[in-house]
């Protein structure tokens, strides 16, 4: 499983659903803008750690950033 | 969140209940025994495609070591 596709296929969703911008993210992650846009193509392959205040930033848990989905296929 | 801490707990629980020492695991992982060890300790942040390669090792999903348990109490 691209485990860097999967994290920014559902950052992309999750981002979508709370209505923030990429910039909104950054700032609220105290992540650079440059970073979370890579995240969302699927360019990044970040820890546990900046998964949570990824995850922080857009009101959901950090399990969502991570779950499978039909794309994915996998476990 | 201690997210490493988190792992760490998820990481023993899951190796006791496959059965597996350490080392079965870093082989089949094909990552160092230390880095494992401290994995399992709580001391490292592991990327979400290390992630992946150690849940592989165990036979179960990346999703399973990054669970909040009882202790995190968190989302």
């Amino acid at each position: 499983m691209d485990m860097r596709k999967l994290v920014g296929r559902n950052f992309a969703r999750l981002r979508a659903a709370a209505g923030l911008t990429q910039e909104q993210v950054a700032d609220r992650a105290d992540i650079s803008q440059q970073y979370i846009s890579g995240l969302e193509r699927g360019q990044r392959n970040p820890s546990v750690e900046t998964l949570y205040k990824v995850a922080q930033a857009l009101g959901v848990s950090h399990v969502d950033l991570v779950n499978p989905d039909d794309e994915s296929g996998g476990r």
